[in-house]
């Protein structure tokens, strides 16, 4: 027989999750962005990362475009492939959640039950779908890379929300509308949804700074939006 | 056709690695460990997230075995399956050093080919290979699974050491001997060649500690040994 699965030792680590969320000063979990094609998923998870950035929070974007030239280069835009593309994903979010990452995947992901198997592979709270809601009339307006054009011309098969269907989310932990509110609202609002969860922590008042060990605060102002 | 690889479009990030170096305050890079089953990679590669760690240091350990329970538990030990086993470690390990990580991987990595494989992915410096040597007699001797025991009564196929070759790299970045040093002398000479490729940054003098902004300094006297 081969190495199989029972001769595989789990080794922990000394250096656990919850030794890096404190040396960040924040917890870890994964904001899974789901929509259309162009609905935003992209520019709202850059504009976020760069928000939690200027905090000084720790924070990682796994883009399904850009897993689809590396990590799952050799998979196809079949069912199968494209389950087994979810599935590779929500393992690297793991790892990166391990690492005390505040984890970004903008990923079109448009199957139920395939973002279920990912939700199931993490504990509550560290899994926070939000649905980047955008009309599909609006998203074929954007298309930034013509792709829509090209499925309507039937040059693309399997191409979601002409050829092949999006299911929206039922019960997301948010749902952001990109064609009704400003990419900035949209980013804060996804801030906020942290802030509920406790990942992050925000000060009382502006200027009321802990100790340097004491979770990162930012301030309230932030938050005020419509 | 389908979404063809022509369709995917990189998408730039606005936060970059620099970035995220700036603020953990060193670069990021791979050390790739290297050596026959219970050659001690595992235990090498906790220690040295320790000592990063009590330093303030960003790292991560992808340890083959814990990745065989996620990532890749869809894979077996064929020739094939190896070498994808090794690419997706590598893409991952690419995606943390993005993240400004010190990734620390400690896989058997037995074949010289898959090695390179892996090198060419990364930039120089950024992959940094470490031969943890042992003698296989002293590896067999420690044996903590009993898998070299199951090998030699012919439980195990394919095992490295015993039934399949290690091919010992002929030009890695750095050798240590775990059968002739310390676990402590083995961590530090890791953490000297980080030093060494400007990863870290120590300080000439104890206590010489410079603004927050500046990179993390680290004392000398840790650097001192045999």
């Amino acid at each position: 027989m081969f190495l199989s699965p029972n001769n595989i030792k789990w080794h922990c680590t000394l250096v656990k999750k919850e030794d890096r969320c404190a040396l960040n000063r924040h917890s870890s979990t994964v904001i899974w962005l789901t929509g259309l094609p162009s609905s935003g998923k992209s520019t709202v998870a850059n504009q976020l990362e760069h928000m939690l950035f200027r905090y000084g929070l720790r924070s990682y974007i796994l883009d399904g475009d850009n897993i689809r030239h590396g990590l799952n280069k050799n998979l196809s835009f079949t069912a199968e492939d494209r389950k087994e593309n979810m599935r590779r994903v929500g393992e690297v979010a793991k790892l990166f959640i391990d690492a005390g990452l505040i984890t970004i995947v903008a990923f079109v992901s448009p199957f139920r039950t395939d973002r279920q198997m990912v939700r199931d592979m993490f504990p509550k709270d560290e899994f926070l779908e939000v649905f980047v809601k955008c009309s599909l009339a609006v998203c074929e307006l954007r298309d930034p890379k013509g792709l829509y054009k090209k499925a309507r011309k039937g040059e693309i098969a399997h191409f979601t929300g002409v050829n092949d269907p999006y299911e929206a989310p039922e019960q997301p932990e948010l749902e952001i509308e990109t064609d009704k509110l400003s990419l900035d609202d949209c980013v804060r609002k996804i801030f906020r949804l942290l802030v509920d969860k406790k990942i992050v922590t925000h000060s009382d008042e502006l200027g009321n700074q802990k100790s340097p060990g004491s979770p990162v605060q930012v301030p309230d102002p932030l938050l005020s939006f419509g």
